[in-house]
Formats: structure tokens, sequence, C-alpha cells
């Protein structure tokens, strides 16, 4: 009995990972999700980002790479924006601030930029996956991406949940 | 101690449910939370997802449903999108996509519609919870909502809460 | 062993408090999150709210409050809703409706206002904290925030949310 008993309590206390879906594409919320992300990395958990639908831009190569693809996928390749540098504020782009304001603000501040905030996601280990539906859904290729992202499908997205004591939707 | 050991034992390992606050009545949040739900429930989880605000809209019948109302609540019932079909999507609405194209290009690439998320998610024993007070704000009675459908308080939906190891608010 | 044992069943049990990231200044999400987090405070749970982003304007002093700033600062604290009542609804605006509509119709069926819930989470003992670097931001002092507000970073809300079992963005 000891032993399950042991076995129990270490499946419990490891049980503290980080698990966010990255649903929204907003500037705004992109920076909340990797703030929050970094700041769990940095207390030494394991941190998973699983980004899906709007989220994926945020992912985006910024210049265009070259992939054979049909018409709907060429149509929503443009019109969404192309990585981190393109996104919008989910707030007040409507009273002429938008997101280049916020970027001004936030460097004047001394917070890390978006871009900053993702390479030490990165370097720290955090775990950026790219919701397999999704992907297919917009017609994205993984060369599409940023480097160090991983493909994955709901069912992995909710097997890190499992393992985890913060599960967030953003 | 041992029976004690082992009933807090058996509490933690059952605790392993999943419940979702869907808030928003947005067609793309709405897929995301069908599919995050119907993935659980394939792994043999119990799941709860609770409809509050917004989020009710999704489980209005599609045809009008003759009950006595208030001026308001007819305002209200008029206003909002009657069911799943009606609903929009959180980005992209103004550049002329939209819904209906998100729906056709989902389905060139097999991806199952809100409406079989839906009674995917009502047949393998989902449980679909409609607020409480959002029905009395919104001024919505429960057989204008689909069949399947429970009611539940605040309350309701914490005590899943508590069982669950994955919480989201949608 | 017993001793490590009854220890660890101590943390386990006690790991149920409720965290909020508010991150959203909508005036249906604010009210959202109070009716949960004063749901849970009623039957006994800890709760922290931590207010980031948009979420900090539900926190404002209603009437300007005279503090020192540049000039960036300034714009910000002029753009933004000054307080609770002057949030807008995230959806609904545009017809016509909006905020005050909800909170006639609200008031009508008993429902508290959003300045009233956030009254009873105050004095319910619901622990409220302000996103220090949201505030740096957004140029804001702790003097223009609503008394019983706590300041604090992305840290301490990963350590209140450690010890909590349900974690919601909103």
């Amino acid at each position: 009995m000891n032993d399950s008993l042991n076995q129990n309590m270490h499946t419990f206390e490891t049980k503290d990972n980080k698990t966010m879906v990255v649903f929204s594409g907003d500037l705004d919320r992109a920076i909340a999700s990797f703030i929050i992300a970094n700041g769990a990395a940095s207390m030494g958990k394991k941190v998973t980002m699983f980004f899906t639908f709007w989220g994926l831009n945020i992912l985006r190569k910024p210049d265009k790479v070259k992939v054979q693809k049909g018409f709907m996928d060429k149509m929503f390749g443009m019109m969404m924006p192309r990585g981190s540098k393109k996104l919008k504020l989910s707030n007040m782009n409507m009273m002429g601030m938008g997101a280049p304001m916020i970027r001004k603000v936030m460097k004047n501040k001394n917070v890390s930029s978006l871009e900053e905030l993702i390479m030490a996601a990165i370097n720290s280990g955090i775990e950026i996956v790219a919701c397999q539906m999704s992907m297919d859904v917009m017609g994205f290729r993984k060369e599409e991406l940023i480097d160090g992202v991983k493909i994955g499908g709901v069912g992995y997205y909710l097997s890190e949940a499992e393992d985890s004591n913060v599960n967030l939707f953003i």
C-alpha cells in the first residue's frame, strides 16, 4: 500500500503545470498570456501554450513563406495579421490609439515587447503548440509559423491540461 | 487512519471533471468550447458547460416559441441571435467574411459544424446548463431553449467547478 | 512518514481557493466575474481577483483625483472609462441598447448592480488586486482606485493561482 500511496503522492505533487488556450489574436491578450506564461516558467513550472483560431496569427512569420495553397487558404493568409507585429488591440482601436501607442508606452515604461516575451518564452522552454485543426481550417503550414512551434490536436491540449493546476482560456 | 487516507485519495482521484463557463455568444468561441468539451468527454471525463449572458443565445431554438412576455423581454428576444445558426464571429466580420465563410471552410475541411458539435455533446452526456439569472434578465423561458438543457444558478456552477481540474471561462 | 503524509493531505485539502484574472473592462464581463466571486465567497472560499489591462478601469474612482502625470498618462486617464459606471458592454452597444438598458433590466429583475456587487465583494473579504505593471503602463496611481484595493505583480497572482482549484481568465 505504501507504494501505491507514494505513487499517488507523486502524481499529485507534479500536477502543477500551467496550460493556456490562446484563442485570441489581440495584441493585448497575447501580451497578457506571455507575461503569465513567462512568470510561471521563471518559478520553475512547466508551461504549455496552445494557440488556436485567431491565436495562430501570433505565431506567423512576418514574411511571406512560399507554399502552394488553394484560393480560400490564400484569402485567409492575406486577410489575417501576419505575425505578432501586426496584431491589433481588443479595445480602444477606434479612438485613434491602437497598438502602436500601447507599444510605445510599454517601451517607455520598460515593459518587454510582445516579440521579446515570445523569445523569452521559447528560450525558457515554454511549450508553444499550434492547434492542428485551426491550421487546417486556416490553411497554415508549419513553415509559415515561427521556429520552435510544435503542432498538436485538442487531445494533446487536454492531456497537458490534465497535469495542470492553472488552466486558462485567453 | 488508513480509511481516511483512502477516502482522501478517492476524493482526489475523482476530481478530474471539466467545467466551462460559456459567456460568449460568438460562433468561433462556441465552436472552440464544444470541441474542447467533446474531446474531454471522449476521454471519459464528466463535462459541464454553463451558458451565461450571450452564451445563452447558442442554446436558443431557431424557431420562435410562443410565450407571454413583457416588452423588454420581447426586445431582447428579437435583438439577440436566435440559436447557433445566427451567431457571428468575434473577429473578421467587418471584412466581409464572417460566419458563412468560416462555416464553408470548416465544412470543406471536414470539421463538424457547431450544430453537429452540440448534438454530439448532448449525445455523449455532456451537461448543458443554462444560467438561471441570465434567463431571468434576458426573459428567456426553458421552452425557448433546445431540448436537453438544464437550468442552474451560480451555486450549481461553482459546485461543478469544485470537482473539476480544468475550469475555463470562454 | 505519517507526518509528511498529513502535511501533503493538508496542502491538498486547502487548495480550493478561487482566482480570477479580470483582463476585460466590459460591463457584462465585470458583472459575471463578481457574481462568480461573490458566490464562491458565500460558500466560504478564499477568492482573489487580479485586475489587469482594461480590467483596471473597473476599479477607478468615478471622480478625478489630483495627481501629477506626464502627457501620455493623462491621455490614458482621459480616454478610458473612469470607474464601473462608465463601462460598456462587450456586445449590442451598436444596436442602441448598451449598458444603460442592461442596467435597467437587471434592476427590474432584482439583480444587484455592478457597484453593489463590488461592495459586497470587498465586504466579504474578497481580495481585490490591481496589477502593478498595468498601473505603470496606464499611469494609474493607487489613490485613483477605489478603497480596499491592493497592488500586486504577476508573481503574486501566480502564487494565489497555485492555491486555487478554480482559475479563470475573464
